[in-house]
């Protein structure tokens, strides 16, 4: 096939998604609830069939000696595909944010506005090996009223194919346009250059992946992009923090599942507390298999770390390496994290009120938490149901995306023949 | 001086407006509105100074065979000045949405999860010939805790030296830093461009002109825009409706002020009423100077009218030219309004609810209006106190953006050790 065929193909492909887009748009909450019920009953029919698929694409992966961060994303384990089934249910049992009105008043001139809740339009969603996101992110489209067109790695490919029929066969059998949600076949690279101009179909563009996906995608777009860039999470334990419960936190911040974005990279541990926090820390994350990058300071309480280079700083390590510095005092804590955040997630581990308020306040992340594992920044964990992504930037969502953060307002206004003077 | 060094000024003055929006961000409501105070007393203090400069620049643009709207929306009268330190005070009195907490919740799990609403950051706001809109946006700015870098158009550079003075004094008088609205000087084409790569100083790109200037930054910038396309309003008037009404709307959307992208461009009339409604009205409209481009099937009521061309189906005219169409049905007015419009104002004149309603519902626009001048598609006539634009696209912000367009939230979290399973 020529370059120019494709383009033309992913062009006709686009247009018809985004038509389907309208529709669905208009569609009732009913309609939308029943298509994510059959979904569900879906995945959980198929499951073996995914099993198998997503075993075959780990096999290649595997073959191809992809990393190990990538191979972890990309299979589905029995538990894993549960969960995904559950979090579809849990997409269908929340509020349709559609047609809501909000801010609604009657002007002092009589005029009545409000704001009518309504879909982005067609949604762009690019992932490497992201079965799991791929499925949700399918869910939230169809029930927040959005189109999506899914260019899924090539990582995936066993899965996405099977994925492809089922997300038609949910849609079919509701009576909605299947190309609602219309995954794509193989896409090259100039492919995805070209799909990234189509600015009269596609409304917005949200990549999920690797840095390098999300940098290739937000320099060579001209469709607004949701960045979801590296996540670069710290810990900061206060002074006089409970250090048992700080323990916990950087425990699970670091070891449940370092090839996530929410994990933790870096530790900062106020110099009081220093003597007592990191050597039975040290010691635990040890045993767990962390591998520790520590500044001066640090290494006097943790003899066995490797000394931290100026590169470890900042560096999203997406596996089984923790950073750890040892800071004077709050303000330095908060000088790294602005230096050295992605503006993801920062957690303070604190029993001081008052610093517990600055942090959630002043902080630039997305999700500042307090006494809380950085692993809760997650739509899920944290009330949306379930999510499209963790945006990084401020535009149209910060933090978690959800349904909500899927859709906009129009101004609605009914007048009885106002006019302006 | 050389391209180069002009690049690094730009790059230093976005560097250096950042770090003021950064502490403008965290600025008290007092503060921030003491600023608005000294401003509004400024624009009173200095008005003749401004009419003045407002002159100069018109005289200018009038050597240099500026068109009509430019030379209307360039010109500074007493009145729009007066207007526009009503406008700032309104700002003033507004909330402030910064620092507000929404969607408090507490999880089953005790994890208490909310939303804080934050500025943007720094937003560059790049305007042609528009004195107005500048004061406004840099009023906005200053509530909403955002950053501006405002690059004026040349045509009002007389006004803008003058403007740059005065909000400097306004910040400074209150103890903010100046350069948190920064009014850069002269800035060419390639300065420009440059401007629209400043990703790690610029947040947000919001330009306000032609639409030949907002493609330009559309297709140049790296950093997200918020577009503000052309108007191209339609009026329907429906079979049924208040035929008196709708006449009033009619003239009011097209003669209020038509050099503004909320001017009607086109007329759907129903084939039921043409007889009625458009003789009188094409009589009106011709003592007002309007020039009338006209379908057929109008023609047959508007003797005196130009046929339409091809090409005034779906123009931005900006000047007191009307499109008139007879429509055979409401389904025939939402398809010529779905091909024509540009997502900024519809509206439709009726006494049929069902129809209301289902225009309000289904019309695809930024705002839509039943029985309502489109010139109130306006944020100070919607009750947002004030606008930084009017935006078509649905990120972000969809129709007026006030103060709240200009925020997000970010996630703030409270836990007791909260950690992920």
């Amino acid at each position: 096939m020529s370059k120019s065929t494709v383009a033309v193909d992913l062009k006709i492909l686009a247009g018809r998604a985004a038509r389907a887009a309208r529709s669905l748009a208009l569609a009732e909450t009913s309609v939308k609830n029943l298509a994510l019920a059959t979904l569900a009953k879906a995945l959980r029919s198929r499951a073996r069939e995914l099993l198998a698929a997503s075993e075959r694409d780990l096999a290649e992966a595997k073959r191809a000696n992809g990393p190990l961060h990538i191979l972890d994303r990309l299979l589905l384990t029995e538990s894993r595909l549960a969960d995904l089934i559950e979090s579809v249910t849990r997409v269908q049992a929340l509020l349709d944010p559609v047609g809501l009105t909000e801010d609604e008043k009657i002007l002092p001139n009589g005029l009545q506005v409000c704001r009518l809740r309504i879909p982005l339009g067609l949604i762009a969603f690019i992932c490497e090996a992201r079965p799991s996101a791929t499925v949700e992110a399918g869910a939230l489209a169809i029930k927040s009223g959005n189109g999506l067109l899914i260019k899924a790695g090539k990582e995936m490919a066993e899965v996405s194919a099977l994925l492809a029929e089922i997300f038609a066969a949910a849609l079919t059998t509701v009576g909605l346009d299947s190309a609602a949600v219309t995954l794509l076949p193989s896409v090259t690279h100039d492919d995805l250059k070209e799909l990234l101009t189509l600015v009269e179909s596609i409304d917005l563009v949200i990549p999920r992946g690797g840095e390098k996906l999300i940098r290739f995608v937000s320099e060579n777009s001209r469709i607004p992009v949701l960045k979801h860039f590296k996540g670069v999470c710290h810990l900061y334990v206060d002074k006089g923090a409970d250090l048992g419960m700080a323990e916990e936190l950087a425990i699970n911040g670091k070891t449940n599942r370092p090839s996530t974005c929410n994990s933790l990279e870096a530790l900062l541990v106020h110099q009081s507390e220093a003597a007592t926090f990191l050597p039975p820390l040290g010691l635990r994350l040890e045993l767990l298999g962390v591998r520790l990058k520590v500044d001066p300071a640090a290494a006097a309480f943790l003899p066995n770390a490797e000394p931290a280079g100026l590169e470890d700083w900042g560096c999203e390590f997406l596996n089984l390496t923790l950073a750890v510095k040892v800071v004077p005092d709050y303000a330095a804590a908060l000088d790294h994290i602005a230096r050295y955040g992605s503006n993801h997630t920062e957690v303070i581990a604190t029993r001081n009120p008052g610093r517990a308020e600055h942090f959630l306040r002043t902080v630039e992340a997305g999700c500042v938490m307090v006494n809380a594992s950085s692993r809760l920044n997650d739509g899920g964990c944290l009330g949306l149901g379930a999510e499209i992504g963790i945006s990084t930037t401020r535009l149209q969502a910060y933090g978690p995306m959800g349904l909500r953060e899927l859709t906009t307002t129009r101004f609605i206004v009914t007048g009885q023949g106002h006019l302006r003077t």
